[in-house]
């Protein structure tokens, strides 16, 4: 089920640089392909590669391409030329419609005819499960909760009752969407839980990582639009809202009610406490803390960088003295000022 | 089954101003209620919803109340009382008694008549389930493990072998409760397993979040007092205790053998290490962590708080030679004084 | 089955103080230890536990042996020792070979013959289960993966198609190996995902915490050495390479494509970004996070301690202002200097 390199270029709007009738049928990394494998190169620094491939053809920008003897195709945008191509050359495997023997199905239940649903799953009363979608082994579904078109559903990954999600998602392994926000009032010295009787309303084209958590809603939905793409072990708490072609990086955690924008960027490990609004287009480095509502597009952060211990402990020890070493600052000022 | 606004208030120990006669039967915020809807305010800076608002009545503390023309029931907490409210208007689902066809209860675990065994559950030998106990889809129960009067276990959930959990405890679904604590010994360069031969003991009325893992301990148990609530993700290492009523928010992760007090609140992202007292009533903020024991009640932190980016940078640019700097403050300072 | 002490001692290459002849049958912390429990001191600080002990031998160093009346295995590393000793006291439960009735496992899978295959596991086409492997209830394997010999695989953990586990491992449950990776291009405002078509490869006596998270790479392999061991909440993303007996705590999460070295330790909650090359035998302290390649062994930190937050806030709110303090500082240097 080969291309040529003469079609790839063609579908990926872009021109080819020497031989354009090799076939090519995977891809792989520059060191590892062979005669028959694309490659790409997206990062200048990854350009020596190109001296000792013998990759059958190569995605370039121009530039790189004019460097290059062996074969190429030129595009503005080699990684994501790339995303395309490798998914046309690796297509994901056929879907085999059909409910297993093992699954657990209620009579209340709707199957689309070309669902495929794996052994051991478990589907409650009421949900709705459309065309080309595929369920995992051992995967839950809950009451009353949609499916739409070819969303595919991990392994052992878990969607409570009463929730939504769009066509074309990802659900990877035992991700937990619909489990109840974290909701208490005090009353006296103990906790008295608080009702989650909102649902998880997800787009289209969304991708959730394994082992990842989106909370119902207390009373109103948590809300995650099209296109967003949410790493592994990412907490998303009750009544959260996320914009669209918004990406979450590894073990986020966002509080609950936030509001996030559309197109944002979240580094792995940042948190975002709860009830703020984060503008669109909005980068937050990797272990930062946001505390605070921002308003305006542009990269925000809180990031430290490790250093050998006895040097990092000397300055976080002067760090604890700070507003101290301040005042000392200041009072040397008041006296300059003085004594000139 | 709604409930007259004269009884409610009743129930709750409060008064009602305007209609004591609207029958309700939900809740909802303030701006989707309907006419039979309950509603509340606990948060002054959302009392401006009340101007638009149609709810059938709303819980408000008096000085609120004094403000709204509709009807309103007047209460000391308001987000305590609408808790108690929402879960008498929105009931759990009432538990259908029985071991479900696909479920795989070992001859030699004791199951209660009242209890609901999901399908696709597994329950190992000697495990004990007790009256109107329900265990969701999938979810697994270990050898001599014992689960107490009405608690509630997700889909898919894990609770590995002699562990012991309290009445009415809520486990969320993916959780892990007993798996082995990380324990070894290092013995050259390789590590040796030690061992985790303790268990988890849960109290009464805990809840622990989707896919929060709870390891059992080395020799003694791991525990959880009662009253306890574990957000999602948050991991309790082998050993730890926990007191009562004590509140852990999201992706928190306690080191091993450390002893929290009771009433605690530790925000999302916080981290404890190992070996730690941490008094009663004590609050961590969010992303902050503790290195070292805390012998009185109050808040703790050394949360940071994301800004731009190049303001940051130069900033923490700074702080890596934080040390050099204050040194040469003290040299001013020593000019300073000899000058004058 | 138990030991006698004289025995034990011999094993562990240790010598006795006290009666040789006490049967040991388990192991115990000091206070519990009963006639018949082996114990053991290796932090100093514990000592004073000595005192009231009955336990029927403790394995201490020689200078504490000396400070002991009781019996006593004297060894050069009492904890290393404790550890092989509680193995032998407490050998993991014996394996029942065999395919429960329950588990659903492809004709094209190949089980040896001693493997246990727990009820509701689901074995895919193609996949290799070696001898004396344990599969727990509701776990997954998928086409073409295989499990080394003697492997134990916690309930419901997932492990995906096209994956290799080595000898001796432990995944605890609700371990997910080889979900996609979290890599896309973009393309104008939406994501697109570029497919992962590398695996994970996994050594061997490698153990993997519960709901960790280790993805597929997406060309090459994600690559886990020898004698790694892997806490609880991990999130180890594509193309990531450990060395051999590293450590990783709780909660940590590591990057895309970074290399970590031999015999590092990863402290609880600390963060890798990616791209990053780690050298062999680093030491990376809680919550801290790595944003520049390390070059050499050592201890490396930023981490932060929480302290009473009315003097945090004071301090962490200078450190906000840190350049304009020292430019400040740099003005009164240069004023100084002038006037001297």
């Amino acid at each position: 089920m080969g291309i040529r390199v003469a079609d790839l270029a063609r579908r990926l709007d872009g021109h080819v640089h020497g031989d354009a009738s090799v076939e090519l049928t995977g891809v792989a990394t520059l060191e590892r392909a062979g005669h028959h494998d694309l490659s790409f190169v997206a990062n200048p620094k990854y350009l020596s590669g190109l001296r000792n491939t013998v990759a059958g053809a190569v995605l370039l920008t121009e530039s790189a391409a004019a460097q290059y003897s062996g074969t190429s195709i030129v595009v503005r945008d080699p990684h994501a030329a790339f995303a395309r191509a490798a998914t046309w050359l690796h297509p994901p495997a056929p879907v085999e419609a059909g409910v297993h023997a093992t699954a657990v199905v209620h009579p209340a239940a709707r199957i689309a005819r070309s669902a495929h649903i794996g052994p051991r799953a478990v589907i409650d009363a009421g949900a709705d499960i459309a065309e080309d979608v595929v369920l995992g082994a051992g995967c839950h579904v809950g009451a009353h909760t949609r499916i739409g078109h070819a969303t595919r559903v991990g392994a052992n990954a878990v969607i409570t009752h009463g929730c939504s999600l769009g066509c074309r998602c990802v659900v990877h392994p035992g991700a937990v969407i619909g489990a109840d926000g974290f909701g208490y009032a005090r009353d006296a010295e103990r906790w008295t839980k608080v009702p989650q009787l909102g649902g998880v309303v997800i787009g289209d084209d969304v991708e959730i990582g394994a082992n990842t958590t989106i909370d119902r809603g207390a009373l109103n939905d948590t809300v995650i639009g099209n296109g967003v793409k949410i790493d592994n072990l990412v907490q998303v708490a009750h009544n959260v809202r996320i914009g669209d072609n918004t990406a979450i990086a590894g073990c986020v955690g966002i509080a609950g009610s936030t509001v996030i924008g559309q197109r944002c960027a979240i580094g792995g490990q940042a948190g975002v406490v709860g009830h703020l609004n984060i503008a669109d287009d909005v980068t937050i480095t990797a272990g930062s803390l946001v505390t605070a509502s921002i308003e305006r597009p542009g990269v925000y952060s809180s990031s430290l960088k490790a250093e050998p211990v006895e040097k990092w402990r000397r300055n976080a020890a002067r760090l604890h003295h700070l507003d101290d070493i301040v005042r000392r600052l200041k009072l040397l000022e008041e006296n300059s000022k003085k004594s000139s």
